[in-house]
């Protein structure tokens, strides 16, 4: 079978926004990966279904995507014997508590692996994926070294660029 | 067909003592219930028949009872329109903010009625119950006004206890 | 007697954009309502005396609107025995945390069916109101069963429009 | 008339302990107290006829104790003109902060005079009942002044007994 | 003497917004009051001689309105015997729930009169204050009883307004 | 080279207790590991060192487990490519909000696949590493297949005992 | 050697905004400071071997300034022995307790000078490492005394602006 | 002049115990101190002027300990140049969250250095006042390189005994 690499399931497309960095660094690493709206709550049979099928169809990681209330990863996790990544998406109650609570508190048995409720979680989710397929795949751990090293370069730029403009006194 | 007008459905056995209040306060109610063990996660096809097939069976209202990241409630309503009641587990985290948020903050269209993170929880849960049940049926609705003025006529006893205890000067 | 199957009241006007959607749900569910605006801290005796009369008047459901210490459902919850739900209105506070623990932490006894603190609250009241009168309701229940299937397409037609655009690498 | 000079209104007998060392401090000063146990949610209409008739009977300051959705003290301030002190109980939702969140979030016009969600509560709120009724009795205002020298010299005692063991090197 | 009944004292100027619906009411009900700008931190000893001598000066409540690590009020409050309110100030930590825990949370034997971390802190400040000078004056207790009563009013009429409008099927 | 599959890292051997249940799970799942002691803070440069190395010593998932200002995962995940796993110990602090936080809140760039902090996050943080080793291993992901299906059967066999023994009318 | 007294650490340059404050502040006392740009996460090596070599450079306080899981603080201290001041910068998870409880919960060993989550943060950080350098540096502590002593001088203007104009009755 | 080169000053001598590790870390390192107890709101006058004086009495560093509304450091730190330490005395309030935030979020201009609300943090300010006094103080920096290096043996002995036992498969 020929799915992606990386399965993402959004629990609204309103939430698209908060993955793009996520699927850029995928494109940037190539690492295939496909994008599908469902709900844990309004189209639950469709969602469970399509994880429960996962790996026959070649998908390595599971990304589930999902704010307030966000049993999405969680359902996920229960369909799978992948490993499941869980975004909580920031919202209102505390800016993403309630999200970022509904995903991490997972009981013994269903592991969630949970990113950050902050700007980075989709971009992380991405990244994580990518360690993981880099286990046993030696072309993504290699695309995924010089992808830390240019992120390491992109601070020392800014670090020679601060320094000169922001000491006292000036030379 | 012949179900119990209540089911609850408990993510975990050693969360029973949670609900025991509430399941004397049925009893005295004299309303039907059965209690059952299913996870959001664990056994989760089992918990959605279950609801699924909730209506036909007779039952008129669930209650879903879970802590941490808690699921059940909100997965509950996903397979039914009946009214789903979650109760929140206190736990370690606050006393339970991860339970009353996971189960309280759920997206539009599906909603659970969330008691509090709290010792009354159970019982609680089980009073909307039999309000609900009440909507329709006078027995219950007139056995719950009782209910209310035997709680009243507790109140009462107690404060006429301790005004008599506590007041200074003494007469 | 002829008074509308759900009664909503409101601590306060500026909180009517909240119910919007909750309204329209009624609407597109035939379910007749009034909105009423009381505060349990300015017109108690109104509010209360309101409350006392609702089943009287063929009220089946009542829903209580508040924010910040919203104590009105907690109150409104005191003077009946029908089931009474409560829509914590989000604050600056944490966004509502103060409006949810208000409503959620009732004592034993005096059960408040508990929506979220989020932008779903209003539309998740008026939902529940209805699988409430639907447990006794035939009509209203088909009604519900059709209005979950619409938000089930709905979703479908979303995961079909974002499956078509975000995939790596493109067909 | 001769009613208490303050009126002290507790949800349940089970926070008795909590007020203590309130009550002790009233009798230190010699202000006259009542307590009294109503629900807010139990027997409201007992517990606003009291509050309402508070005035009359010449009280001064009253005092509501609550934990959780602690709606007492801010039922009772709808009910009179007098200044109405709250009392949160410690609860296990982080100690209480749904009961300082219930009292403390009031909307505009219904005042409330928050006491900490901590052991002082109870003390501290008989504490400020006497500055209250100090404002116009200058043998309160007196006492209170002893009894804040009191305080003064209990920790310089300490301070004493502690310096002498806790200094390094020791003289 | 002749000072002012109410002593407002600000930490900062900018506060200054936060308070002025409750001068708008102390004026309303006749009551005279002074603003102060004094910091616990930054003029401490002002701050103090100030509170000190109020009582002489025929001070009868104060204000102190603060946000953040708010020390204000209990620093107030520990140099008299007169009643100390507290206002926080709404900060952008949860919305001001550093506010509202260091004004609230005192030790025993120092209690502040703790309002919400709310809109509506400063009149609810304001209103209490009036409500500690009609213990004694009856002539505010008259005021509070009218502005109680026209809040009451306020709050009938806008009830009317949305009842007319917001009812399905309409008549 | 043949270093263990697993390799946790814990802040402190105090928290031993809190990862038994994982360490039994990957013995039953017989997937090896090692668990050693280092501190981010303590002994930086070893944890470091440990980490930089693990890929080469045949390592495929990290594991870092640490309480409050918990950095050890991420310090972990500066330093690899590997999918680095962090648990949050539970603290005095919320009950471990401290640790949570610190660990799930990364920067864009660095991952952490955070787990709960609740007493299921040692054996969550196994299972999840067996996912992620599952990914490319068929033995190990038919494990984790008959681990799931053990625990719906001990789900299973606790529902057909409480479901005997809680019900009302008893048969 | 002749490195600046004060060695700023940022995890982002997004963050300079924050600390403009503090550097003005360092200005007006006449204290040599340097900005540097480093990751806890993305350059560890480069910001440990800094903190490592600051003594030797003559670097007499270390500044740290991250937010989110606000790594760099800690790491900071724990490669020196010098003072390192940790400033949590506000973010979106409740206006920064993600930061703040990152910096300041560290483990016994390795102390973190907190600052406040708050706009104040970044120049509190520049005043408290000009207290540390004032303990041996009569200069600075005179400097010190004299900033202290104009901010007093502010408060007072600003005391006599309002008291004229916000009192009731005006004169 | 001779007194101590560090103050402590507690709020309560209940928190005593809370000091004890570093108090003796003090001793290890050989730095002199003094223990006072002083309430920022019992013995303002003396807690003040005891600070006020510290710097003409040789005192270099300054450390106050309290919890809750934990004014005492903010205090502090008004009436001195010296470099103030505060200490949140854990508490039932979330652990002590409240003590936490009372203490870090000072306003612009009166730093106080927060250590965390947890076990460690009377040990960490011991520590922090010895890397103040090492920043002029070659022999305190010397012991605090030493004490450090034996907090890293003390782990690296436990990860040796750790490793040996928890390893799979045992060697």
């Amino acid at each position: 079978m020929s799915g992606p690499s990386v399965l993402w399931m959004l629990g609204s497309d309103s939430d698209l926004p908060h993955i793009e960095g996520g699927l850029a660094a995928l494109r940037e690493l190539d690492i295939s990966y496909e994008v599908r709206i469902h709900s844990a709550h309004r189209t639950p049979q469709q969602a469970v279904d399509l994880v429960a099928g996962a790996r026959d169809a070649g998908v390595k990681v599971l990304i589930g995507v999902a704010g307030g209330a966000a049993h999405l990863p969680g359902v996920m996790a229960a369909h799978t014997t992948l490993p499941v990544i869980g975004v909580p998406v920031p919202s209102d109650l505390s800016g993403g508590l309630d999200s970022l609570l509904s995903i991490s508190q997972m009981p013994s048995g269903v592991p969630v692996a949970t990113m950050g409720a902050n700007k980075a979680g989709g971009k992380n989710a991405a990244l994580l994926a990518a360690r993981i397929i880099g286990v046993s795949d030696p072309t993504v751990a290699g695309a995924l070294q010089q992808y830390r090293e240019g992120m390491a370069e992109g601070v020392l730029r800014k670090d020679a660029a601060v320094r000169a403009e922001h000491r006292f006194p000036a030379d």
